[in-house]
C-alpha cells in the first residue's frame, strides 16, 4: 500500500529511497489499478517522470524545495494545468486548453509536487456521474464530484490530489474511498485557473495522511495564497502536535436520519469515547443553542442548492446557447430551478447564509470542533447515484473549514468521521484531528 | 457623429431607423477612422450583420429582447466571447480562445446586442500600453487599460464598450476619449470568463450616454447577475428621471495638487453653478470628516498598487514559467514587488481597505455623490504612457460606484468630471449625474 509521503520523505533525507522510485511506485500501481478504476482523464508521465528526477537530485543535495518536493499529485480536472487538457467531465468542454497553470498548481510546480495528471470530474462538478469506480468495491460510486482524486488517493496510487467542494465534493468522495479530505476556510486556496466560481466553493486536498494534506496546502497558500480578497488559509508550515480538545459539539446536520444505523452507532461510539478521555461533548440534546443551530440548518441543502444552482449559470449557458445536447438533464434542471429564483431570490439565499455563518461561528468560537459524520453510510452501489451531500453542505455553506478521517466502516467499506470548525482555525482542526486519529491506533 | 442608442431605439420603434442600418453605419465609421486608431484586436463583422438583422426583425415586430437589442458593442480583450481571441494584450496569450462567452457577453447576445468586436486593452489590464490613438488627437494615448473601448466610443463608432477597471482603467480612459464612463460598485456585474481576477476589479461600461451605459449594465446584470457572493447591480430597468441632489462633496483625492490650473479651475466652476443651483457642497476645507478621509486616502495609490500587484501575480507568475520574455519589464517589476510584500503584508492591506471603505461610507451614506476630476488634465501625449490614474483609484479601492461625464476640457481635450457614491446606490448616482449633465446644456 502507499507510504504516506510525510513518512517517504524521512527515507529520502537518509538515502534508503528517493522521489523517482516514490513516482516508479505510482505508476506500477497505477498501471495496475486504473484499467478498472478509471480515476484519471489524463496523465502527464514523461514530465513527471523528469520532474520527479530533479526532486531527486535536490533531495540528495539536501534542498528540497518543500516537504512536497517530488510528491506525485492528481489535479482534479477542473483546474487548468498548462500541458493537459481540462474537460470538466463534460462534452463541452472535450479537449479544452487554457495551456496554463492554475495558480494551485502553478504553486505546487514550485514546490517540487510532480503533477502526475488530471483526476476525473463529474460534469462542471456537478451531481452528474463520471465512471471512475470506488478502489475498495469497483461496483460501487468512488463519489462526486471530486471522483477521480478520492478514488486515486484511495487506492494508494498517490498521496494527494486537488479536489473541490461547493455541496460536498471532497469530503464525500474522501469518505467513501477511505482517504482523508480536507476542505478549507472559504477563500483558503486562491481558485485561479480553477472554473468552480461558486461564492462558497474551495479547493481543497484529499490525501493519504493529515500531514501530506495540510503540507500541501500550505506550499500551495505560501507561494499564491488565498482567493483575491480572502486572508487565504491562516497557519505555520509546520502543523505541529497533535492536541487533545477540551470541547467537542455533537453536529447531528439535517443527515442523521438517513444515515444507517451503523454509521450512527460507529460515530457515537467514538464521542463515548472521546468524552472517557475527558473531552466534554456538548450537542442539540443538552444545549439550547446547538439545537437553535441545528433547528436553522434544516433547509441547509436545499439553501446550497439555490445559491450553487443561481452561481452555476455561468458558464452553462454560454455551452447551452451553441451545444444543448452537451449539457445533461442534471444541468438542464439546475438552469431552470435557478432561473425561477432568479436575481432577488437570491439576494435573500445569501443574506440567509450570513445570518446561518454568524450562528455557526456563535458556537464554533467555543468549541475545539464539531464532531459529525461524512456522509450517511457507504459509498452507494453503482455507478450512477455519487451520494447523499446532507453531511457535507453545513460546512460549504457556512464557509467553515471540514476534514474528513476515515476511521468508521459501514456495510464493509470505509466511512469518514468529519470535524468542522470556526472559519480560519483549519490548523487548530488539524491537530484535533491528529488527536482523534492517535486515539484509534 | 454617433447616434446614442436610447435615441436610436425611438427611430426604430418609428421605423425610420433599423438596427441594420444603425450597424452600417457604425461599420462605414470604423472603416475611415480605424486604420489610424487601432481601437480593435479582432472583429465579428459577419457575426455582427446577422445579429443586427435579427435585431430589425424583432424591433419591427415590435417585440425587442431589451432597450440595447440590435445595439453594436465593443468587448475589452481580456473578457471572452466565443468566436474571437482573448489575447489580453499580451504576447502570451496571442490568438488564445475559450470557446465559451463570458457571463457578461452571453447576458448581451441574450438581450439582443451585437457584438462587433474585441477592443484592445494594455498588456493584462495592467499599465504597459497598446497601439490604440486617441481620437481627438491621435498623438496623443487613449489612455488604459480599456484603450480601445474607450477610443471606440469616443470616435463614435459604437455607442458602448465593456471595460474592466482596478485602478483607473473605465474612468480615465473615458476621460480621455470624450466619452461616459461607469464602473460600479464591487461585485456589481458578474467577471465570469473575464480575466480581471483582482478583488476589487469590476466590469463596467463606457458609453455614448448615461442611458446608454444604465441599459447595457442593467441588460446584464438582469441575466446573469454581479460576481458570485454579491448582491449586484442594484436598481430598475427604467433609470428614471434626474434627480438634483441635495448635498455633494468636492473630493480632492490625493490627486489635487497634480492636476492642470484649468482643469481644477473647470471642476471649481461646476462646483459653483451646483452651490448656486442650491446645492450644498462639503470639502475638507469646512468638514473635519472630508478632511479625514482626505487625509486617509494620502497613500491609497500606493495601497491600491499593492493589493493589484499581489492578487495579479497568477496568471502572470504561470506564464513566466514558461515565457519570460512574454511579459513586460512592469509585469516583472511588478511580481518582484508583490514577492517582497508578502502574505501577510497583503493581510494587513486588506484590514486597511476594509477600514477606508467604512470610513468612506460614513461620509457617502450623508450626501448625493462626491465630485471631482476624472483625471488630471487631458491624455497625455504619444502612446507610450496611459496616464495617471491618481483620481481613480480611490473609487477602486473602496468598491464605490464611479461616473465619469465629459463636461470639461483641457489643453483643447476633453476632460471628465467624476462622481463617487456610496456601495449600491449606483441608480441614485446616475439620476444625479443625469441632472448635473443637464445643468450644462
Amino acid at each position: 500500500m502507499l507510504t504516506p509521503y510525510h513518512t517517504a520523505i524521512e527515507s529520502f533525507r537518509r538515502g534508503t529511497d528517493t522521489p523517482r522510485d516514490y513516482l516508479e511506485r505510482t505508476l506500477e500501481r497505477l498501471e495496475e489499478l486504473e484499467p478498472r478504476l478509471k480515476a484519471f482523464a489524463s496523465l502527464a508521465i514523461p514530465r513527471a517522470r523528469i520532474a520527479a528526477d530533479m526532486a531527486t537530485q535536490r533531495w540528495k543535495a539536501g534542498t528540497p524545495l518543500s516537504p512536497i518536493d517530488g510528491m506525485p499529485i492528481g489535479i482534479k480536472d477542473v483546474i487548468e494545468t498548462f500541458d493537459l487538457p481540462t474537460a470538466m467531465g463534460s462534452p463541452t468542454y472535450d479537449g479544452w486548453r487554457s495551456g496554463r497553470d492554475a495558480a494551485s498548481v502553478f504553486a505546487l510546480r514550485d514546490a517540487g509536487a510532480v503533477i502526475l495528471g488530471k483526476t476525473k470530474t463529474t460534469e462542471y462538478a456537478g451531481s452528474y456521474p463520471t465512471d471512475t469506480r470506488n478502489p475498495h468495491d469497483y461496483d460501487r460510486t468512488s463519489g462526486g464530484s471530486s471522483a477521480g482524486s478520492a478514488a486515486a488517493v484511495g487506492a494508494g496510487i498517490v498521496p494527494a490530489a486537488l479536489g473541490t467542494q461547493v455541496m460536498g465534493s471532497i469530503i464525500r468522495p474522501s469518505s467513501f474511498c477511505g482517504a482523508f479530505g480536507y476542505k478549507p476556510t472559504v477563500g483558503g486556496i486562491n481558485r485561479g485557473g480553477s472554473h468552480d466560481f461558486q461564492s462558497h466553493s474551495c479547493i481543497g486536498v484529499i490525501g493519504a495522511s493529515l500531514q501530506d494534506i495540510w503540507a500541501t496546502a500550505h506550499a500551495i497558500v505560501e507561494r499564491v495564497g488565498g482567493d483575491p480578497g480572502a486572508m487565504g488559509l491562516v497557519g505555520t508550515r509546520d502543523l505541529g502536535a497533535a492536541a487533545q480538545p477540551a470541547r467537542l459539539a455533537l453536529f447531528e446536520t439535517p443527515g442523521w436520519n438517513t444515515a444507517t444505523a451503523q454509521a450512527r452507532e460507529g460515530l457515537l461510539d467514538q464521542v463515548e469515547r472521546l468524552r472517557k478521555q475527558g473531552v466534554q461533548i456538548i450537542s442539540r440534546r443538552d444545549d439550547p443553542q446547538m439545537e437553535a443551530l441545528e433547528s436553522a440548518l434544516a433547509d441547509i441543502r436545499e439553501l446550497g442548492s439555490d445559491i450553487f444552482g443561481f452561481e452555476s449559470r455561468w458558464p452553462a449557458n454560454s455551452a447551452m446557447y451553441r451545444d444543448r445536447l452537451g449539457l445533461s438533464p442534471l444541468i438542464h434542471a439546475s438552469m431552470e430551478r435557478a432561473n425561477k429564483l432568479g436575481l432577488e431570490g437570491y439576494r435573500a439565499c445569501l443574506e440567509k447564509r450570513a445570518q446561518l455563518r454568524r450562528q455557526f461561528e456563535d458556537i464554533a468560537g467555543g468549541v475545539d470542533a464539531f464532531i459529525t459524520l461524512s456522509a450517511p453510510g457507504a459509498a452507494p452501489r453503482g455507478i450512477q447515484w455519487t451520494g447523499d451531500p446532507i453531511f457535507n453542505v453545513s460546512a460549504s455553506v457556512l464557509g467553515a473549514p471540514a476534514v474528513s478521517l476515515p476511521l468508521l466502516q459501514d456495510d464493509g467499506m470505509p466511512l469518514g468521521l468529519q470535524l468542522l470548525g470556526a472559519q480560519h482555525t483549519d490548523q487548530r482542526l488539524f491537530r484535533t484531528a491528529l488527536w482523534i486519529q492517535g486515539q484509534n491506533r
